[in-house]
Order: structure tokens, then C-alpha cells, then sequence
């Protein structure tokens, strides 16, 4: 089975808005996702048809929201298996994640914060225990955590995100306008104020011109 | 001419990159940024080749970081012209966008933060005014200002979303974890930390499989 990153991404997306709306689980078209989405009804329809397992998720009158979110977590591997987070960097941006609800409803877990900080470890409240930056060594592999939610000021990214990957990190999202290489084995991904508005620039420019 | 989306989104993250380095304008080569972004120097080299300007950009030893962001901003249709932005929300996320430093050498310019509740708007201190919301109809023309970041609570963000583009904005971040519809002539640019681990399991996956 050949799965583009693109599709990955989209059916990836596509389950936690699902899981999000799940209450109900009234179907829901192809054409109710592109309103929601964005996508064209007929990449919703090709990458839903990627799927492993398609059979029980299509009614007549659309898909089963639970049963088709549940397909995609199949299909991309990670169905039942939690998947352990951390934040690094407890300031303004990090701090604003210890309760933030949205985690509830998705795969992923916050397993521990850090910061080199103590006083702010001290300090701050969260569900889940947090500790100064020197213990991520010892807390990151015995709490089976793969991703790290990177939020330290830009001068130190850099050498957070290699003492990361040190412990055993695979994945982290990088919230530091500094630019991370990833090494093999390790996937990055940035998420940047200044990205999200030069691409709605982006498509305006474009949008104005055709 | 005829720029594709991703072309532009990717143009458009470059410029950004190049601005943030310019300093020695010491010249950089598609393999350099490769390295830097993840994307294939063969296609950045085609991204480039797309800019209605291209003379004066390239030496023997690689692209001048100046020109080539000049180059790139006079091609998406910014150069020299202010992007006005304003924050609406000024909660734990909206709040750590007061000090930020990245805005500095981008086109984008924060004028003014908003925010419902008006002791907040007293306390807190920035570089721009902050308003209260219900200010928004005046201010937002009155500074020129075409884009928002959206950082209020999840349940606000429909309604805030809908007054903005009331008000004139035609380019939102949305920082809510609440999928927004674009009505044409709006662009909405979803930031999630959710959709960002989402992206890394998922190219994760694809990439055990291979």
C-alpha cells in the first residue's frame, strides 16, 4: 500500500477533526468535509479510498464519522497506541499548553513538561508531572515519549532540539522561528506565525493576479 | 506568469528565511537551503526560476540572500508595502505574541491587539495599542490593517471570526483548534499542534512502511 505524504497528512488531519465531532456520529459527506476543509470532495473521496480497511465506514448518506477515524488510525498505524508527548520550554508559548484541552480527544498524550527553569517546575501547574531540563535524559525513555513540543526561546533551539533527539525524540514540532535540520530517522516539523501569514500573502498575490 | 500555490507558500517561507540571514548576504546554494528547509534543491531551483525577476539574483558561488528575498517579494506583490496585522485575544497564546522579536525584518507588522476583556487590555503592555473588542469597526479600517491572528478561547472563535471579516480582514491565523470556514476573498491559515504532531505520526508512519 502506497500512501502519499500528502494523503498521510490530509487522513491525519481528517481523524482528529472527525474525533472532534464524534459525539454525534451522524454521517458526513465528502462535500460537508471540503466545507470544512478546504479539499476538493474527490481528494477527500481518493484519499479515504487509500484506507486498509474500507469496508462499515460509508452509509448512503455519508461516512460514520467514529468508524471512519478510526479506519484512518488503522491505516496509519498508530490505532490504540498512545502516542507520549513532552513540551520543552515552559515560558509564555509552552505554559500556554499545560491546560489545553484539545489533547482529550486525540491520540496524543502530554507525559511531562520541561523546563531549565526550576522555579518555573516549581511553579506552574499541570496534569502531568514537570521536571528541569537536566532530568529529560532519565524521564524521556522511561516514560516511552517519542515527541517533544519545542517552545524555548530561538537562542537556545538549536541545542534542545540535539539534546531531543539524544534521549530518543523522533518527532518534534518546533514552535522557535529557528529553522531545525532533522536527521535521519527524525521528522520536524515547524509551526511559525510568520509562515502561516506569508502563505495566506502567498495565495493572495496569486488569487489577485489570476 | 503562472505561480502554483505550493510554489508561492514555498517562495514565500524562503523569503522569510533569507531576510531572517541576510546579514553577511554571504551567497547560499540550493543545496545549502535544502539542507535548511527539507525541500529538494532541484525543486527550489525551479521555484526560482519562477520569479519574474530573476537577473542579479545568482553569482558563481550561489543566490545573494538580499536580492533573491527582494526578488521573491516583488514577484508575490509585497514588496515595500506593509502588511498590517492585529491580534485578537490576548489569553496565554495571543499574549506571548506582544514581545515577539520575528516580526521585525518580515513585511508583517503588528498595529493592534484586541481583546474582550477591557482590565486586560489596561494591564498588559506592548509596542502597538491595545483596544477593546468592541473597537474592532473602527480601528481595523483606520490602520489599514488586512490581517488578524486569531488566539481567543475555542467557543469565541466562530463568532470573532465572522466580526473580523466584518470588519475588513481578508487573511486569518487561526490559532483556535476550531476549523474555519473561508468565505471567498478570505484566506484562513490553521495553525494546530494538534495537525502538526498529526503530520509527523503520519509521515512516520509512511515511512516505517517503506
Amino acid at each position: 500500500m502506497a500512501i502519499s505524504k500528502p494523503t498521510a497528512e490530509r487522513l491525519s488531519r481528517l481523524a482528529l477533526l472527525l474525533e472532534q465531532q464524534s459525539e454525534e456520529n451522524t454521517p458526513i459527506t465528502s462535500a460537508e468535509i471540503e466545507v470544512l476543509t478546504g479539499w476538493a470532495s474527490h481528494t477527500i473521496r481518493k484519499d479515504i479510498s487509500s484506507l486498509t480497511k474500507t469496508s462499515g465506514i460509508a452509509t448512503n448518506t455519508g461516512y460514520l464519522p467514529c468508524e471512519l477515524a478510526k479506519a484512518i488510525r488503522e491505516t496509519l498505524g498508530f490505532a490504540g497506541t498512545e502516542q507520549n508527548c513532552c513540551i520543552v520550554g515552559l515560558g509564555r508559548i509552552g505554559s500556554a499548553f499545560l491546560d489545553y484541552k484539545g489533547f482529550a480527544e486525540s491520540p496524543f498524550t502530554i507525559r511531562a513538561g520541561f523546563d531549565s527553569n526550576v522555579n518555573r517546575v516549581e511553579i506552574l501547574k499541570a496534569d502531568f508531572p514537570l521536571y528541569p531540563t537536566f532530568k529529560m535524559k532519565e524521564i524521556i525513555p522511561r516514560l516511552g515519549i517519542s515527541y517533544a513540543i519545542l517552545t524555548v526561546p530561538a537562542e537556545q533551539a538549536a541545542l534542545a532540539a540535539e539534546r531531543l533527539i539524544d534521549c530518543g525524540i523522533t518527532g518534534i514540532v518546533n514552535f522557535t522561528p529557528v529553522l531545525l535540520p532533522a536527521p535521519p530517522g527524525v521528522e520536524i516539523e515547524q509551526v511559525s506565525i510568520l509562515d502561516a501569514l506569508g502563505a495566506i500573502a502567498a495565495r493572495r498575490s496569486i488569487n489577485t493576479k489570476e
